[in-house]
């Protein structure tokens, strides 16, 4: 069971804005690919057919919360942590740290909500369904003292 | 005094993933623009010099609920509601409604809580001010009950 | 039958780069946005169901050539020309003016290659098909002098 | 002398469309992205101060020409190789290729050409010079081979 994954990304020109920092909602982009990355080193994808149905994973709500900003090409890692885990429903904390010599400093924390749903291929409708055992099994939450 | 605004948009193809749907990342470029044609109503910019300062509205958290999903050329509308209002900081609820014969349908709930700033032009720096009388003075909260 | 086509935007804080302009990227997106407005002024969408067939138009070719920066909140036009229309793909011409006090001046242009493509909704792969009559008799290639 | 530079890269969930596909106009942020890279390699960034004077490198024009689509999750590597160089400007090429289990397959093939620009950090403006010396003499045009 895996409650936690990281990985370490460069700031890409393109994610920049006029005021010279990432645009705050490219924040959740990374979020995003951090999930998938974790998923990936499970053995899963977050758009996978399991047990012959299409699983996906949309979002119920996502947040963060900025401390201070990253530029372009600073070198920074996403440490994703399970927070909690429901029947349907998936909550990873995302913890943003720019790499500097000193080491890691936290720039930003975030928090997405994923519910498992079963995808409609062909009215492309969704509906939630119990997260399938095959997955259940693999992540667990990671205890409170990973947070602080 | 202004508490609120509206603007409404249609959904564009680069704004929707494989899910074919909206990416939810997207919501908060959607909320950054209402906010700024808000700024723009009221005859400021958010990117702007007031007083011999160039101002800028760093986010300190952007959140989302997403209740139903939004779809390529949809038509939608974006209420952005004044929440509250300190001396350094504005907080905006974002209501998105989709646009349906029967009336407006409400899919996403985001806020943004903004923090005035001084840029430094010359190192790119930004510091918190007070939220200069000219801006200040433009701006209330909207009562509860325009949050329902 | 139709040879052109023209919409007005204001750049958006999300479509700059750190370089305090439009993403050069992002006039592909404009681009993208302005041909499927053209295509909705002829009561089509991009993404439709013609004759039973799911029809989408991939791209084949995309270019830009850049004369002047667009800045956040410039107000400018993207005026769509067709260029030529074969058996199964369509070029049009996107001509970028920031539109200023003395009249709109050309920033940029580009032109988009299209080809008409059945979708596969259970693979999800395309087929290169002849453009469906229906939508072949709205449009028609621009005279040369359009393109001065 | 460096002619050429290789990136690889995996695609993620948002940078596709609703046609389960790689958005065109993205691939033009990977060329922006893996020229940048190139750029590191040889201890240069593509937003740097140079002799006292800040340099940017604004895109004079870009192309790209589509084979086959890239989907969520491919692997594919992006090849940079220098095409032209002249007294202010970068033509460079960029291959893209899907790693498969048979190898590389080409899907798509762009093209950027840069202007090597003094910027104005106080009005933002951008004027044009010759490529510096610690700059041009790390960087030379491919032959023509490399690009079959």
């Amino acid at each position: 069971m895996a409650d936690r994954f990281c990985v370490t990304r460069r700031v890409e020109f393109s994610e920049t804005d006029m005021a010279g920092i990432v645009h705050f909602a490219q924040f959740f982009r990374y979020m995003e690919a951090a999930e998938h990355a974790f998923f990936r080193s499970l053995g899963l994808s977050v758009h996978a057919t399991v047990d012959g149905v299409t699983i996906g994973w949309p979002r119920v709500s996502a947040s963060c919360d900025y401390k201070a900003p990253l530029r372009f090409e600073d070198e920074f890692e996403v440490r994703v942590l399970v927070k909690a885990k429901g029947d349907k429903t998936l909550t990873c904390v995302h913890v943003f740290s720019k790499l500097a010599d000193g080491g890691p400093v936290e720039v930003a924390r975030g928090e997405l909500t994923l519910i498992c749903a079963e995808l409609n291929e062909t009215d492309k409708t969704m509906r939630a369904i119990a997260i399938p055992e095959t997955i259940d099994r693999l992540i667990e939450p990671a205890p409170a003292e990973a947070f602080e």
